[in-house]
């Protein structure tokens, strides 16, 4: 809860403003948005020279501050990236439109017909890092959506944010969405500011450390859109595929260590641990895998042990911690201890340990027989990513476009009042779902 | 946010004890859940006598304490009322099984097969007034939807309650579920330890003031559903039927101005306000409804001024605002600025305005010719209702059992790994949807 107001009057404004001109946005026709979409891109392509530009002040001055090699290559926009993130809005103007859709359409009685159909939130807060490439494909998804949005970018890019913005802005006013939609806060305070505004912003994403994430979950009553911890688990089962559960494993570790479905904990049936062990340590030695093992994994394993704190540890890194587990429930139990509810792994050819362990774990996504690595909103189709939720209420996992989003029930009738159909000679409903054409 | 930890390690235990259980009721078949719930019918038939001879008891000590007659009425359970709530657990045994729903059946790629399959919640917390019937209806709706359920009724039901979760525990002992599934807490202290249970709670449900709901929403990081405040408005357009507007005010305002989906405020277009006013002032005033009305509204009707604090108030009695608008807009503004986002209606023979209003409305319920009155989950065909919310993403409005479930991600590979489908040689996904016989 926030105890004191820091939010200026003029942050309240421009967020009032936001918020009307959205209303205004949500109004327009599927055609309407793509249209405004598809002039972002064309005035980015326009202003190519100009953003590059900008970008290379950023890093040069974030060289001269002495920034990560991490940071300064997603910082960096360059040509080709440039390039890619226009293509990416255009990606997102031919997504189908997540507006307008008709949930349920159902005749309460002659003449009374109920609908429930999506519309947008209102107005995104999207606080990201350093990349300036998220900012171009936050506001077309936005725009797409039908959401006002209030950004609010990594500082070492505020140049490029800011020649966005303005670029974004020229293009809009040649359309039917009011360039006030799109907002760019930039700095430390305004992201307190924009925490504070649930009178006008609907959802917050927050991109970023875990910490971070944490930071805003804890200070703000907005919905929040994201995960602070991503710890996964794959648990090769007795019944498993050896070779294929190597492979896996290898595959969620180090393909991709630091992103959030990355595993960071092994758990192996002690029925397969003599002849598994020793296999996945091969496999994971030559691509500088640091090990850390419970005392049952040392028995095979010349490795470091692991304490309780490496079971509530996301690594992020090339670390692994092991464990052999009796049983299926007690792996089961392991991950619903200390899993994230994020993904979980099973590796087993036994049909009925699969189910269990899909049934059971607690988690956004269950896999049986592949890579933690595939829970991504790209990789399921979706088009887009907006964010991975490990909350338990929906949109839960990977989000589309489907998480900015919401519905209103519209009912239209011919004069209907509830005292008819209350009391001794109360009418019954009909509640009857119409066909529909949608 | 909970500053210091009010919660015991008793109330924990019981918490961690229902999530176990309710692990095991979430693999239990449609038929089990089912099963248990007519056990809980037939156990609450035999124990009538017990069960009224409890609530009689309650009655009588909440009368010394002179209780008012409206808590007295929810308070008292009598024969008819009992069986009628017992018909209801039957009939929410034979609502369709929310559980295993396939939302999206997906194939990435040959043998990659992504589901997404509805699954409970886990365990809900459900606060609720001294209505014996309450628990009744709650927890036949926990069992049916797979989740546990931490109930906490009004301090004057508690030997009501404590014979019906007897009984409900006894009914459960012969069945596949577990009697630790549902657990009473029955102290004002245990609401407190209930809201910081958010590592084994998932949802929270308060019941009853406005006051008390806000309280839960400001007191928890557990999601909480429902609404603090019901503030409706009925707008009168300049093209309305005037008697099809006047019937529909008395519906909204008198058929039982206590519920949250009851008017507060009559908006009224300038051009009608001349000959409507003077018709639904006749129409009110022999059912007692007491009138407010702004500086025009006053020009045509002799009825005390209505301040700015009457907009924002929710009345809950047989009181009307009305103020008169210059237009559509000036009407959709007021209603931005004061409505609590539940339920809103125009009347008018305009087709062009209607649509305007639905969609610059912004609120879960909005209704073009029809009382606001019909905003409730057994109206709309849910068959149950579990609260209204009246925040912005879903669940919103009414919310049927399809809010006390979730979905999760099931996906099964052949050892799929990510790395397949990145860098340079990367596969393609087929991202091809699968027809599905569900």
């Amino acid at each position: 809860m926030v105890a004191t107001s820091v939010s200026s009057p003029i942050e309240k404004q421009i967020a009032q403003k936001t918020r009307e001109q959205a209303r205004q946005l949500a109004a327009l026709t599927s055609v309407e948005r793509s249209e405004a979409i598809e002039a972002i891109a064309q005035a980015l392509e326009a202003a190519m020279p100009e953003i590059l530009a900008a970008n290379e002040a950023d890093t040069q001055a974030a060289q001269a501050e002495g920034i990560s090699p991490s940071l300064y290559a997603r910082l960096k926009l360059g040509e080709t990236k440039l390039k890619a993130a226009i293509a990416g809005v255009r990606d997102v103007a031919k997504l189908p439109d997540p507006l307008g859709t008709i949930q349920i359409h159902r005749e309460l009685d002659q003449g009374l017909i109920l609908k429930r159909v999506t519309c947008p939130l209102g107005v995104l807060g999207v606080i990201f890092e350093a990349r300036p490439d998220a900012l171009i494909q936050i506001t077309s998804l936005a725009i797409k959506s039908g959401n006002g949005v209030i950004l609010k970018g990594g500082k070492e890019a505020i140049r490029s944010c800011q020649t966005l913005v303005k670029v974004i802005h020229e293009a809009l006013a040649k359309t039917q969405v009011s360039p006030d939609v799109v907002q760019l806060f930039t700095t430390r305070e305004e992201i307190k500011a924009l925490l504070e505004l649930d009178e006008y912003v609907d959802l917050i994403i927050p991109r970023g450390s875990n910490a971070f994430v944490r930071y805003v979950q804890e200070n703000t009553r907005i919905p929040v859109l994201g995960h602070a911890d991503g710890i996964c688990h794959l648990y090769v089962d007795r019944a498993a595929d050896l070779d294929q559960a190597v492979k896996i494993t290898v595959d969620a570790k180090t393909q991709y260590p630091a992103a959030c479905n990355a595993i960071e904990t092994l758990l192996v049936h002690q029925d397969i641990a003599a002849s598994f062990l020793p296999k996945v340590e091969s496999a994971l030695q030559p691509l500088q895998v640091e090990l850390r093992g419970d005392e049952k994994t040392r028995d095979y394993l010349d490795i470091p042990a692991a304490t309780a704190e490496d079971w509530a540890t996301e690594y992020s890194d090339l670390i692994l911690s092991i464990k052999v587990v009796d049983s299926l429930t007690d792996a089961i139990a392991h991950i619903n201890t200390y899993g994230s509810r994020h993904t979980e792994a099973i590796i087993t050819k036994d049909p009925e340990a699969a189910q269990v362990f899909l049934h059971q774990v607690d988690a956004a996504g269950v896999y049986h027989n592949c890579s933690t690595r595939f829970a991504d909103g790209f990789r399921y189709g979706f088009g887009a990513e907006v964010g991975i939720s490990t909350q338990k209420m929906p949109p839960r996992g990977p989000v589309g476009l489907e998480g900015l989003v919401t519905y209103k029930y519209q009912m239209t009738g011919e004069g209907h009042i509830a005292d008819t159909y209350s009391g001794a000679n109360a009418k019954a409903f009909t509640h009857k779902d119409l066909f529909d054409p949608d």
